[in-house]
């Protein structure tokens, strides 16, 4: 590990305008007299991109070419990058910046969603030998034809992690609009709590169901190489969450947060003829069309059939039920019914590998206060209920209440005026 | 030359928002369909470049890193081409967008004002072959050290024409917001005609002039390697100005057009003694400081003194008097003055090499409708006077009559009337 190296990422919120830019300029600045090295990445400013997508969709009728896409979006941190730079330099420091390309950020070949096959280090760490801050447009790279490619959604945090592997960096600090990972989303539950620390298989299942302050592609890419993460605020600069391999301490607390995700709708086939290969029929034509599975329960019937429930992304809905009531009339089932409402609720820890019943309590405690669970799945580190939408806040805040993750002092407070 | 392959270059006004952009795009398809191959350069939109450099305005406080500066404005380019791919994609053809770098546009290291090395060709060609319509990024280039480099004003018409050089083609279309080049400024001559041919060296000096059309360093690149350039509408699309190397029947033609040029201020250095090494003195001191001296003249005056009259750009007027201002006192020179309410009229023509007496027509024209000449230089195929800014639309038309440069049409209807 670069002791003293530090990669620090920005988001669009955080460079929206030229004074939020000037603001950052002045942090990096403070961070580089510390004495450390650093490399910055930093996103499309605010709504750069929102803009080029709507130019692009004033010119055609259809969906463009993605290649032209990426030519097109690409320009954002590529804009961003030149005025960060000079924003430092004006304040006295050194600094340089650098394209995906120039970097040698190297991607497959899948315009607006590539993968990073390959970072180079030459040049970033020359710029650093020669005292520079550096600063890297995030989100973009060149494929093996020299093709400007770009990430897809999250892309720069993707970016800031790989760098930070690439160079071992002793951190990658990860500025967003957020003040870090919190037990539950605090606009749902007000007694949330920041977490100092989480792990890194618990923030891939925290951010997969709806935290969103890091893609999991830069989680997997933290976890893999080992790169110590940091979520924190552009806005106060504070401590945020430090997400890092587990320790044994980690699992002393059994749950670290409740997560809450209505982007998905439920769909099931009634009255199924309960022979082999009828899953395979129907999840095999929807993956055909592309669409992702989500959470499957079968459950049996009398007389030898069943019914098969799963849930799909909302966007995907029309298609599958196309797909769906085609599949029923081939297999003979009886009905395929969709449900919007659904919510789907999750409480994720690594410490219920080593504590019982955590699953009996959630399911308890909701039944207690009257929510109907439809569907239910579970791994090593979460379970999930799918419950009806409208119980889901009721739901959020008795797990995040029952799995006791309320800041102490508020909870105790509440407990004594209660 | 590689007949049938055409290259077009549109300006920024031409592709300034979503709805031209479409124009332009139909007007590339039409050409495509006449059979053609074609390689499109443009600029960026209309106020994209304002606006960056606005950006960077408000993030410094100094003037930016010239760098940075290439890396922020080569984005405007950028938009354009990936902008227009997508709009003739929509019409059903094939296109391919490259930036400078991908089309192998090599320059020196002059950031904000290179100068293209060299032009690559394979990708254009491999491009070209798959049936593709080539988009150029045009006014920007990298570097031997892969840095961003932009070619300064008018650079995407440098670019435009060292692709057609390179790549052999036929003719290089400028599409811009003018019909073509005229015999003087329609605003300040009405009666002033659309050229439909000049040369390449005429074209030299009507652009430095302030025809403004067409950057010299363009025009050079044109001629040394013999690339027929058309000067045309993007509005009207109508034929516009060809320039081509001079052939015997343009000398018929004494003069081809009258420019003037209200952008210089006249210096004058009074009583200076008439020894070895003034002048160099003078002008070493202002070339030390960067700047550019035009027209330079020295009378004689009793007693073995000089006066010493020059013009510079009005921009570099105030570095000017503090040089001159110095030197005088080392001179031990009387006196400095500045004119700054002068303008530079000439009358530019190859066919005066083999015509007498255009300079005595030009000067007795001028005294005889009482317009003081202030100054004089000649070359081959050109005159200028210096004349007081308030004579410079008098003497603009009335050069204009007396060379015969009006439509013919108008210029008899009018006699008629007169």
């Amino acid at each position: 590990m670069n002791m003293g190296l530090i990669v620090q990422k920005y988001g669009g919120s955080s460079i929206a305008n030229a004074e939020r830019i000037k603001r950052v300029a002045r942090h990096i600045c403070d961070t580089r007299e510390t004495g450390c090295q650093l490399i910055v990445v930093v996103s499309a400013m605010g709504d750069t991109t929102d803009h080029l997508i709507e130019l692009a969709g004033q010119v055609t009728t259809r969906s463009p070419s993605k290649r032209e896409y990426d030519m097109l979006l690409s320009t954002g941190e590529q804009i961003s990058i030149a005025l960060l730079a000079m924003a430092i330099h004006d304040l006295g420091f050194e600094a340089i910046s650098l394209t995906g390309r120039q970097v040698g950020i190297r991607t497959d070949a899948q315009h607006t969603r590539a993968k990073i096959v390959k970072v180079g280090a030459e040049r970033i760490e020359n710029a650093l030998s020669a005292g520079q801050i550096v600063i890297v447009a995030g989100f973009q790279g060149v494929n093996e034809q020299d093709e400007i490619t770009t990430l897809g959604r999250g892309g720069s945090d993707t970016t800031a992690v790989a760098i930070a592997a690439v160079l071992k960096a002793e951190i990658c600090e990860i500025f967003t609009d957020v003040e870090g990972v919190y037990t539950a989303d605090p606009r749902v539950v007000p007694k949330a709590r920041k977490l100092d620390v989480v792990s890194y298989e618990e923030m891939l299942e925290l951010s997969s169901l709806g935290a969103g302050v890091l893609v999991n592609r830069a989680v997997e890419f933290a976890k893999k190489y080992q790169v110590p993460v940091s979520v924190r605020s552009s806005f106060t600069f504070s401590e945020g969450t430090l997400v890092i391999e587990e320790t044994e301490k980690m699992e002393s607390e059994v749950i670290r947060g409740v997560t809450c995700d209505k982007s998905e709708a439920k769909m099931s086939i009634l009255d199924v003829p309960n022979k082999p290969g009828v899953a395979g029929k129907i999840f095999g034509a929807l993956a055909e069309v592309n669409i992702n599975v989500d959470m499957i329960i079968q459950g049996a019937r009398e007389g030898g059939r069943s019914d098969i429930s799963f849930t799909i992304a909302k966007s995907d809905l029309i298609k599958a039920a196309e797909v769906t009531e085609r599949v029923k009339e081939e297999l003979g089932a009886n009905q395929v019914l969709v449900g919007r409402d659904i919510a789907k609720v999750s409480v994720v820890g690594i410490g219920m590998r080593s504590h019982c019943g955590v699953a009996a309590k959630m399911f308890t405690s909701l039944a207690d206060q009257g929510v109907n669970i439809q569907m239910i799945s579970t791994s090593e580190i979460k379970i999930s209920c799918v419950v009806s939408e409208k119980d889901a806040e009721t739901a959020v805040r008795l797990l995040h209440e029952v799995f006791e993750l309320g800041d102490v002092n508020v909870a105790s407070v509440e407990a004594k005026s209660g």
